[in-house]
């Protein structure tokens, strides 16, 4: 494809006018929305509108006045429109890792008797972090791990929870959320879905799959900002008997009433541990208005040309490179994983050209496709300057062979 | 106390000008930064900044340019200037609420063998739900209540440990730190306290009392804003032994090596858990600088000043209230707590007066004196406004008498 046809096809895109509602600096390929989203342009009046008017005016009153205590569930149930749920399965506070305790340990408690986390080595760190340290507390849980292959084989009756990353962080690829939670559900198991790299990516349909309990990141492709807040889903069929450990007060069936004893709240409010961010909720919720009237079959079909085009051209134009992603997009997230031994000082080069991928060990470079944002020419042009960054082997530059503290 | 003296002490304030440092509307006068601090004039620019050059155009760069990664490190150290600790004691991240989780579950784990937790009836409520939460899950923990009295008698070789709020949320009555440590120490049990009221208010010595863990809130006397992150506190000498249930990968001695076995990080890192607020951080980051140069001891003294103006006005000129908190200065934190049969609607009708207090249940009207902005005349004017409402029976009206959502 020239880089015309790019330009073309972008001028047929539906969601072509979606660029607009981010800030992106001209010259910029960001191709890292998988790790950090665009700055939606809604998120800086309202953040400061939060900020001046209901922090700084408003004060104690906002809690009522600007119904701070409704931000939970009001911004779940915009996050539950894309992923397949009911709006009252769906609530946003804390952080993934927190919800993902809040929900494994409430798995456990719903399969007494059984003791088994199903996992996959190589899932998300934090993921298999949380059920490492549930199983560390919680006396005789043992966290079970099988490679995507053997993973119905491993599901087996001690099994009370299969916890997976929809989206492989690192690889890109897709389970079938549909055919595994079908199997946990027929060895009387529960599936908990980590949803951080494919929610507001692809289309997700977490009661269509009989998905029992799901967490996600607020962050990457939803857009909320650095560290804001993730979310959570019990399907409703759960959600009367689900009890966690994380038992704060904002989870409380009546938290202003002060009792010593706790009762949790009704329906998802009882996911709820301690006082939410109201700041980075309120920046979420604005960020989630970019996707108000998007159809999820657009953005999937716009992901998966963008990394079938990246890929292509790569294939064309740049020898010297694996691909660790599934060819097939239907297999894929919205993201593409290369690898090259030099892959890290490779993708400082990019950076330093205004293309923003990222480097995971030991030789993968990680280039994401937000639909929302990104453009045909702009997947055109990172390929251009990966050709030059490895024509005029930029990457050897000492600048660039530099590791960061985070990278 | 005549008004024009109340404006005789505030010319005579060492803190006074700190009160330009907030954002404070004319005629308001809020006596709640015990449950929501006012806005510091800093957080807005600094806030604006934050969303947009750091994400907006820095993006994922900023984990690394903006010092991201280090920001609640950087906080932790801001705050632990407040409350008597070295700066690589504190972190901040995460609510109050999950803080406890990590901190007791922690405390459990420092102490085999013991599983009495030991806290007080009527101690501020997510500070028990966590506690019922943990004692759930974990088997043959027991969560033991005592009165203040009873405290002493209570600590023996079962407990582990003893979780007591510094300042309690409704009475304002202090705990003695030092010597509940130190008895808690001589059973061989740990403590822990929950700053939430004191941190920012009065001076705290949690070295100077041995305590071993603590816990406060970001949004309350540290201006943080709502839902502001909270912070915890580890003494030096049990950081190395600490271990957590919640290992998200934050809290990894390598998060970016992305591996599959978790290694807790060094020091206070071991405490994090998934991606911290960046935004709220960064508020709270902001906000902390109202204390720069402040003397904590010329906090304590106007904190103790304002208090006992308002007891003494409140009991020459308005009958017919109780007092739920300490009389003596010493014994309280920096809030005042009267009772009275119609404290609902008497907090109303001072809401709508722009006196901003709060009730709680069953008959408490908290006033909050946060030193950094409240004046000595607005002390003053806060009791004529109350003299007013009782005279004119104001509280009678029906609007004052609608419980709203949150009270």
């Amino acid at each position: 494809m020239s880089r015309q046809a790019a330009l073309d096809r972008d001028r047929a895109d539906p969601l072509a006018a979606r660029r607009d509602l981010f800030e992106l600096e001209d010259g910029l390929i960001y191709l890292d929305g998988n790790s950090l989203g665009a700055l939606p342009r809604a998120v800086k009046g309202r953040l400061a509108q939060a900020v001046e008017a209901e922090w700084g005016r408003g004060l104690i009153r906002s809690w009522n006045t600007a119904d701070w205590i409704g931000l939970p569930a009001r911004v779940g149930a915009r996050i539950a429109a894309l992923i397949g749920a009911a709006p009252d399965e769906v609530i946003a506070a804390d952080s993934t890792s927190v919800n993902l305790f809040k929900l494994a340990a409430g798995a456990l408690a719903m399969r007494p008797g059984r003791k088994v986390i199903l996992s996959e080595p190589g899932n998300f760190p934090t993921d298999l972090y949380i059920l490492q340290g549930l199983a560390r507390f919680l006396p005789g849980v043992e966290l079970r791990l099988a490679a995507p292959g053997d993973l119905h084989a491993a599901l087996d009756e001690r099994v009370a929870l299969l916890l997976l990353t929809h989206a492989h962080y690192k690889t890109g690829a897709l389970h079938d959320m549909r055919a595994l939670t079908a199997r946990a559900h027929e060895v009387g198991a529960l599936a908990l879905w980590d949803l951080s790299h494919s929610a507001g990516a692809l289309e997700v349909d977490l009661n269509g799959a009989g998905a029992d309990l799901a967490v996600g990141c607020g962050y990457k492709y939803l857009n909320g900002g650095p560290g804001a807040p993730a979310f959570a889903f019990i399907a409703s069929r759960h959600q009367a008997e689900f009890q966690t450990p994380l038992t704060g007060w904002m989870g409380h069936a009546q938290p202003f009433a002060f009792r010593d004893d706790y009762a949790p709240g009704a329906g998802m409010l009882r996911a709820l541990c301690g006082t939410p961010s109201v700041l980075g909720l309120t920046a979420l919720e604005a960020a989630l208005t970019a996707f108000d009237g998007v159809a999820m079959a657009d953005l999937r079909a716009k992901s998966r040309a963008l990394g079938d085009l990246f890929l292509d051209l790569v294939a064309e134009r740049c020898p010297g490179f694996g691909v660790a992603c599934p060819r097939d997009s239907a297999q894929r997230g919205s993201q593409v994983s290369l690898t090259h031994p030099n892959g890290y000082p490779i993708v400082q080069a990019l950076i330093a050209r205004g293309v923003v991928g990222d480097f995971r060990a030991p030789d993968v470079l990680r280039f994401g496709f937000a639909p929302l944002y990104v453009r045909y020419v702009d997947v055109w042009d990172a390929v251009e300057h990966l050709v030059q960054v490895m024509a005029r082997e930029e990457w050897r530059e000492d600048r660039f062979n530099q590791v960061a503290a985070v990278t």
